[in-house]
């Protein structure tokens, strides 16, 4: 029995979940870094565990999944010792947590990953500035799916209840992506803040950890992508 | 004990694979329609209902619940006799349909969805054709969903093997909706084309009946949007 393999690269917010949440459960795990930014996600070697060029994936004895939410319920069926708050057996209040898992998509992870990748990733690839009216567009999409945190998900302590969830680990590290081009979510949202600073707490000190790369860049270059002049020819 | 309430629009793809499903396993059920073209969806009684103004929702004697894919596998725990093949509870297999279940949200539903909005729904909204950009940049993300499809997910008769499970419901679904802005997925696409016959006739039908609005609108509008001249004043 070979130890559950986690291909990741902690700059994706769904590979940071996974790592927070393979921490405080205690599964234990072999990591394997795949760099984005080196684009190690387009090898042979990685295409052959995910076609699809995305991580986080996990081999678990030789058994390959990829999406983060899928690998998630997996593993809290799956692992033992894993806490019934992560994401709880009783039918209703797992249909809750899956509820925030399935609105999550097109909420924070479009939204967030959406501006983050138009202001910061795209623009250090190709060294252009993006437009105006792409970064308007982008820009509502996550201020909408923010404010739907505030306003609509944050009824108690946590997503679903008064116990933290893998929701609440998947929100979080949503909400950490726009930081990197700039916008922090926390800013006049102070249910948000406190939320985020509770995830931190109850998680750590895997929630710094798994963040450790993303705060250093945005401390570095203060969420603007670091340009370089490109070279011709 | 009162009857499972489903609130929906035919227009939108997760209710119609909310009301194929139900009808294939025999749910009983009360239909309430929220038509989304009147804006009914904002209304205050059914902002009661759901604050994000989204169809599909359940409640079911009391129990609220929102998002197509939560809802199902709700379904599925929570009922009788729903057959094992619609969400296996082997637990490599059910994760192999999570899988589907969570990539398909910014594959085909982000794909499909956002050119049947871009194309129909905001210039029939506004009275403006869109702008070629947008234009492009979301048919480029819809044939990518697409080609994924073809190239990836469909290894076997259905999506995740080869019996039918909700994954396939709510693919073909989605794969319907962008011929109402002119967009056939099956042009081009053997495996696909095939795959959709399949499902339809697997759960025909309901299939039929769950398309009949959006069948309607392609044969009368072939595929563009009614627009009517905006009335000054």
């Amino acid at each position: 029995m070979s130890k559950l393999k986690l291909y990741l690269d902690t700059l994706s917010q769904p590979c940071r979940s996974l790592l927070i949440f393979l921490e405080n459960t205690k599964i234990p795990y072999e990591p394997i870094v795949v760099r984005l930014g080196k684009g190690e996600q387009n090898s042979p070697e990685f295409l052959k565990v995910n076609p699809l060029h995305q991580v986080p994936v996990i081999d678990d004895n030789g058994f390959i999944l990829r999406e983060s939410v899928a690998i998630l319920r997996y593993l809290c069926r799956e692992k033992k010792n894993v806490a019934d708050h992560w994401y709880p057996k009783d039918s209703r209040k797992q249909a809750k947590v899956d509820e925030y898992l399935e609105w999550q998509h097109l909420g924070t992870r479009l939204g967030c990953g959406l501006y983050f990748r138009t202001l910061w990733l795209e623009p250090l690839a190709t060294g252009k500035t993006p437009e105006i009216r792409d970064i308007q567009r982008c820009k509502t999409q996550m201020v909408t799916a923010c404010d739907s945190i505030e306003n609509h998900w944050l009824k108690n302590k946590y997503i679903c209840g008064d116990e933290i969830s893998i929701a609440d680990i998947l929100a979080a590290s949503e909400l950490e992506q726009p930081r990197l081009a700039g916008y922090d979510p926390r800013d006049g949202r102070p249910k948000l803040t406190e939320f985020m600073a509770r995830v931190r707490e109850a998680t750590n000190p895997s929630y710094d950890e798994a963040h450790k790369i993303i705060n250093t860049i945005v401390d570095k270059y203060k969420g603007q992508p670091p340009l370089k002049e490109k070279k011709s020819g």
